[in-house]
């Protein structure tokens, strides 16, 4: 997510900017709500795409910008096989779920390879938001209970009931902390009150606390995986077992929201949960499944999944599980597959991880470097051991100027955020690195 | 919607039906949750979609079935300019909206040319439940109230705060009906409590009543313009056009769910509200807007819009306002435009009416006959004088024999609804009217 600041919604407006550009900036804003922000604070920084291919994009000059944060364009940007099987599939069919469509059993099956055994099953949907939502009511269709455990800085989505679990997004006066859902502390033994080698289990604890406090109350505990907007946090070791053991002595569901990490972006697993060893009772899927065709799904047990009837009626979403995108999905898997994507996130996430931690070595603002495959942080503190929020822009900033697209995130916007496409090169990965030198002896 | 009989879940086997169809419904069981239902209540109905195309599905033995009820495939099942735009954006760029883009711009800018100047901003969605969740989320934060009137009946979306305001889905033990929701009678002037000229102003005083029992507390009010779920309800005169009254009188936004009747499908108008000579405070769109490539959106008065910011932070959708959605869109758009739908959805929608006239001096069991456009309904009642859900189902596979797909909706399941893709020909609506005639006549 990007900064919050209200007060940049409409922009300043340079004077060298095309004219092209500036006046679709001032169409835009005569349709569309300034709540719609875009990703920079100026007219002249504020891309316009005209084209993207892979891991970059290009703007109306023609300029080439190296993508560095585009989860959504998993497979890269424009991938020929997922328009190819979108086009096929648009030109066949694509009625609802109503009727008999194999693109979509099809699709399923294969996405369930590549879960543990008792995830064996899929609902549709079409973003992340959707998901989560859909999640959390069939954990409460479930097992009765309706009140949830999320994570402090966590983000699920904009509808009521994912912005009810995002603590992210508790901040104005019309959005409240609602009674029913409980935010524990992030999991963070880089910054947070725990460190060390019972970082995990200690945070653990604070799960058990609301669990026991709430009793018999907790339909389910919700956090991605990974934690994203929360700042790129890694789980401590042990931190997730923890926590379903006690949720499962509890009766209370397990939700892994996967939806910025899932896909094999951490590369040595398909899925962010299995660097913890444990196993969900409920999956969200979202942004990378079908590279940005609008999707998304909800992996669970069969009898999790049964329980919808409790609602009274059937789930029949209008776009969920139409054909086309489970043809896109398929055709981002088999790339994944094929391409050996996993692989290529290792190896690069490699490079942008040892290039880190020598600039850590040579920059005392960089207080951390961290993630997994291509899921990336760098953590920036001040000399006062404040986060250092001016000088992540600073850096993004710099870096666009030099065509690297990198964001800031975390409740103190001061960690730079890397999630690139995954077909990134380790040639791309050292251009960045050196850029990235160059900025960081600047901001000395 | 479909039936809500859940018994039908997991559908009947019967013997003559191809074995690559049996594999597939049994594949499906597999992956799928029942609550996923399909449309016929027997693996032998079930229809297995090969291919489609305009007016048409064709199965896997290449026969071919006249749609009469798919209201997504507004332009046509695969119509090939909305596939040739999809192509053509994908194959050029499709990042999410923090990015200048133009063709979001343009289609906005095209989609307002169709709304009363004063409803002037769009937010963009991937589903009508998620339109439903913003349009009742910005009512909310722009006057600070939190309870909604909606109609008996009704249905807006399956997330949670859709389902809230839905009538319709509170079925189940896990549903109930939310306490900060008020539902009202469904202005049926056939079978309602109210019948004749005055009928739209009387029920408009249920809706009064609620506004001044909860006094200042009421946010919105939310309907259909034509009662789809409902069971195909004309709004009588004059109805909303004293709701809104009451509502501004009293600080209660209004707004309009044109998800199903949108998009001139009521053929003398683009909108339904605009039957009623009424302009809402926010609209909801949804399932034709993109003719099935996942896209929804709310249009509003600026203000309104802007209102966002009082959530504390911007409005992000992460597929919501994509270049791809925006394009198909357009096409959809401009075919309604150039292929004058909307006229051919009036006159069609006319020989269909004037033939269930035909069908009713015939037949008693028809009670009532109504519609605007290509949204139609044809009322059962029985010798009794009670809803004739059975006779209904009869007519719905009756048809299917004679490979025409219709749709039974209403709360008491006895309707026969009618809303087809919107290139439907006279031929295909005379050819329908005949065999409804020999159905009907089978009924006897
Ligand atoms: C972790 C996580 N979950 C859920 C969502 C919601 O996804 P969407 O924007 O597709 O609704 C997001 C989006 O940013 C996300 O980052
Ligand atoms: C009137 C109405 N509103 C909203 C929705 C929700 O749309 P979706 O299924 O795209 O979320 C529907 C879907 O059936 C509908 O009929």
């Amino acid at each position: 997510m990007p900064p919050q600041n209200t007060s940049l919604a409409e922009g300043a407006v340079d004077d060298d900017v095309s004219s092209h550009k500036l006046s679709l900036l001032k169409r835009r804003r005569d349709v569309m709500t300034s709540a719609n922000i875009l990703f920079y604070e100026s007219s002249k920084q504020e891309l316009l795409v005209e084209r993207a291919e892979g891991q970059w994009m290009f703007d109306e000059e023609g300029n080439r910008y190296l993508d560095l944060i585009n989860n959504v364009a998993h497979v890269g940007h424009c991938n020929p096989k997922v328009t190819a099987a979108v086009t096929a599939q648009m030109q066949k069919q694509y009625t609802n779920s109503r009727y008999l469509n194999s693109a979509v059993i099809e699709y399923s099956e294969h996405l369930l390879k590549h879960f543990p055994q008792e995830l064996n099953t899929v609902l549709f949907c079409n973003s992340g938001s959707e998901a989560t939502d859909l999640a959390l009511r069939l954990s409460s269709y479930y097992n009765g209970k309706s009140e949830y455990i999320c994570l402090k800085g966590g983000y699920h989505g904009h509808v009521q009931s994912a912005l009810d679990v995002s603590p992210y997004k508790w901040k104005g006066g019309a959005v409240k902390q609602p009674e029913h859902v409980h935010a524990v502390d992030a999991p963070d033994a880089f910054r947070g009150k725990h460190k060390g080698n019972y970082a995990g289990e200690e945070y653990a604890k604070d799960v058990a606390e609301v669990i026991s406090r709430r009793e018999g109350k907790i339909s389910a505990y919700i956090a991605e995986s990974i934690l994203s907007c929360a700042g790129q946090i890694l789980l401590p070791p042990g931190y997730l077992k923890a926590v379903y053991k006690y949720c499962r002595e509890n009766g209370v569901l397990t939700i892994a929201d996967e939806v910025q990490v899932g896909f094999g972006r951490v590369g040595s697993k398909m899925w962010a949960f299995e660097l913890q060893d444990v196993v969900p009772d409920i999956v969200t899927l979202g942004k990378p499944i079908a590279n940005g065709f609008p999707m998304a799904a909800v992996v669970t047990r069969r009898e999790i999944a049964e329980a919808y009837w409790k609602s009274g009626s059937q789930y029949f979403n209008t776009f969920g599980g139409n054909a086309v995108a489970a043809a896109a999905g398929l055709a981002v898997l088999k790339e994944i597959e094929e391409s050996n994507l996993r692989q290529n996130a290792l190896e690069v996430g490699e490079v942008f991880l040892r290039g880190f931690e020598d600039l850590k070595q040579k920059n005392d603002i960089i207080a951390d470097v961290r993630g997994f495959g291509l899921f990336l942080g760098i953590e920036l503190i001040n000399s006062e051991g404040l986060p250092a929020m001016e000088e992540a822009y600073f850096v993004r900033n710099r870096l666009l100027e030099d065509r690297v697209i990198i964001s800031v995130d975390g409740p103190d916007e001061n960690i730079l955020k890397l999630k690139p496409p995954m077909c990134i090169t380790k040639e791309n990965a050292e251009m960045v690195l050196e850029k990235m030198n160059a900025v960081f002896n600047k901001l000395k």
